[in-house]
């Protein structure tokens, strides 16, 4: 190919100094990982930070009435292409998870700039608000799809039971102008974010870019086992209602309903336990748990959940105790804009380096603009899978790979 | 019979309203149970209030170097007959573990001096420290067994990291004058307590007392199991390092490990569990949790402490982690005085009222005591075995039998 776009060149030494930059913002001597969670400090700094850098590569940076930060490149007419992620982090989370997007975007347009490309359509680089659900669901790329409610802003509330509406009034935002930040769908050709994969399937295959076709419904359950604490040394083992017994029980069948209900992208993890009394010389009387299953297919989202639920009373029957399912939530898997995808396919196909076609098993804002506007997402390897920690990690040569990659993406959709 | 101390009769409304007033002190507003921990204000309060009580039952109260409240009855010669418990309480403890023994121990007394008995040896009721081990072991009697060290006081803290020594201080007990509690062995004919089983089996047989001739050993593990943490999500199930499923393997090999290693006695708990990150959404990376096991055969504790390492490095394996085991205690069983117990088994069956012969799950003051001295124990009932909690209960006709029994034992022992 020899037009425009293919001859488009990064600036990696660019790329990777805003990412040491952004990073160093969120740094805290002594704790490991990028903090970054939403509304804090270090999420505004480096939102301030981002429209710094818009304004020096010549766009119209803005925040939106819920923090989501928005470069627009006036350039041609009609509908934008919008490129880009989140900046903010879960608490000790790693350098590239939202953050790569946001900068390959940014890098993308002054690319695009630098090569004196004139594209057709307007292009706006955007890092969103609360990707990683501090107050629950994806805050900045619900309220562009006009999604929000007033009851749901005036509800949200984080782990600790910190209000939303002071979370953003503590930074400056006005939470009652959140429906400003709707988008009309006429206004937006396209949604295109490069984000890292969070899991090994590129990175052990030796891929450099995976084209994500549909993500992963999600349901998220709260499962309480109640028996009867009790002495450890004075009751028989027979005598027992023990809600860990019972919480082992549900965990060692795991495989057994994966087996029997699952499918080859399943997955079903319990991440968080309690039990109580939770002391070494007492039986515990209550165990709860959650249970995230995903699935790309409802189909077996809904036989993964009814084999849980028999799991689930199975466990707690042969313990002799009672069992409670609460869920919490249900997200229905996303099918991604096939045209868009078989666009990014052809990108990806154009490098020459491997790639694939792929399920996303996390949620990512793309997966949420999809809602409302066509939107494509590509995917960098991550080494080992590891997200969410210090550790996460992308190798450099496949930052850039990447990076390139969605910039001639972003300038294709562009008409540059 | 028709000996003096068969026709000893004890007051059940004085007993009653001891129970009553010491459980006042340690009931806090809002809060379930009795909380007297060990040197808290409300367990030094309870004490000071039974060296009143033991002053008006003319007895010579003192409070020694650990905390320990001794009243003597000065009659007799030679060495004395020591009864009694404890007054500690774990937090919202029940209204019986430990006191029930200190105050039937103080109604014996009180009912040989109505009844103008005068035993041969004196009598001493005793309320021993830290029972419940908030500072390891068992402060009180450990001390009067002459079994403390210097450096075990140095070093004692609590689960919170309070030391010993500073929670002594702070209630006006010197931490340095430990070894002046010791008692020698030739002053102290014969030790006997009276506590509620914390178990089912009297209950649910229907029998008044039991009579305690050995307590079970028990181990003490803390297990490290650890993986990677990682995107729930985004990791396939085959390429996880789940701590959470190590733990369940485990927990779900429970039985297998009683139907080979166990005996009828045995117990094997996992009362506490700590995953870390211990996200809903993060695969667990670490797995902490305790094993509680126990048997009154050191054999058999042998085989099951080696049936549970087996069966932790088998889960270990199965899910790709690394497995820790760190012994915090290992007490051997213990026998009580076979002559003591033969005299108790004796002064319950002339109750005329069902009566079993048990051995102790739950370890108390009299397996410490009989390091030293001779010692017995009997139990009272518990309802449904619950104990530990603020639901402990035992049947009124059952305390004032219980104690009814204990107090004629005491009599006979001091020679009344």
């Amino acid at each position: 190919m020899t037009d425009a776009p293919s001859r488009l060149r990064i600036d990696p030494d660019r790329l990777r100094a805003d990412l040491d930059a952004v990073n160093a913002i969120g740094t805290i001597p002594g704790l490991p990982g990028v903090n970054r969670p939403s509304f804090s400090d270090a999420d505004m700094a480096g939102r301030r930070w981002l429209m710094a850098r818009m304004a020096e590569a010549g766009l119209a940076a803005r925040m939106d009435a819920v923090g989501n930060v928005i470069g627009r490149w006036e350039t041609g007419s009609g509908p934008a292409v919008l490129a880009g992620s989140h900046l903010d982090t879960v608490p000790m989370g790693g350098r590239f998870d939202g953050t790569l997007g946001v900068c390959a975007a940014l890098e993308a347009v002054r690319a695009m700039r630098d090569a004196g490309l004139s594209p057709r359509r307007p292009v706006e680089v955007i890092a969103f608000a609360d990707e990683e659900g501090r107050f629950g669901g994806m805050l900045g790329s619900e309220a562009v799809c006009g999604l929000l409610t007033a009851e749901r802003m005036a509800a949200a509330v984080d782990e600790t039971g910190a209000r939303l509406t002071d979370a953003m009034r503590a930074q400056g935002l006005d939470p009652d102008r959140f429906a400003e930040a709707a988008r009309d769908p006429a206004a937006i050709a396209v949604f295109l974010e490069l984000h890292i994969e969070q899991g090994p399937i590129l990175a052990e295959a030796g891929e450099t870019v995976g084209v994500v076709e549909g993500v992963s419904g999600v349901f998220h359950w709260v499962v309480t086992l109640r028996g009867e604490a009790n002495h450890s040394g004075t009751t028989p083992m027979d005598a027992r209602r023990d809600a860990f017994r019972g919480l082992a029980a549900f965990g060692a069948s795991i495989d057994a309903i994966l087996a029997e209900a699952g499918g080859p992208d399943t997955r079903l993890t319990v991440g968080k336990v309690a039990l109580a009394p939770n002391f070494p010389h007492s039986i515990a009387g209550e165990a709860v748990f959650t249970i995230i299953g995903r699935d790309p297919d409802e189909a077996v989202m809904r036989r993964l959940a009814e084999r849980c639920r028999v799991g689930i009373a199975a466990a707690a029957a042969a313990h002799g105790l009672a069992a409670a399912v609460e869920e919490r939530s249900w997200l229905s898997p996303a099918r991604l804009d096939a045209a868009v995808a078989e666009g990014l396919a052809q990108d990806a196909a154009a490098s020459g380096l491997p790639w694939r076609r792929m399920v996303s098993g996390a949620g990512h804002d793309a997966q949420t603009m999809a809602r409302r506007f066509p939107s494509g997402l590509i995917f960098a390897p991550s080494i080992g899978g590891v997200s969410h920690a210090p550790e996460e990690d992308t190798a450099w040569a496949d930052v850039v790979a990447a990076a390139q990659i969605f910039a001639r993406a972003v300038a294709r959709r562009a008409g540059a």
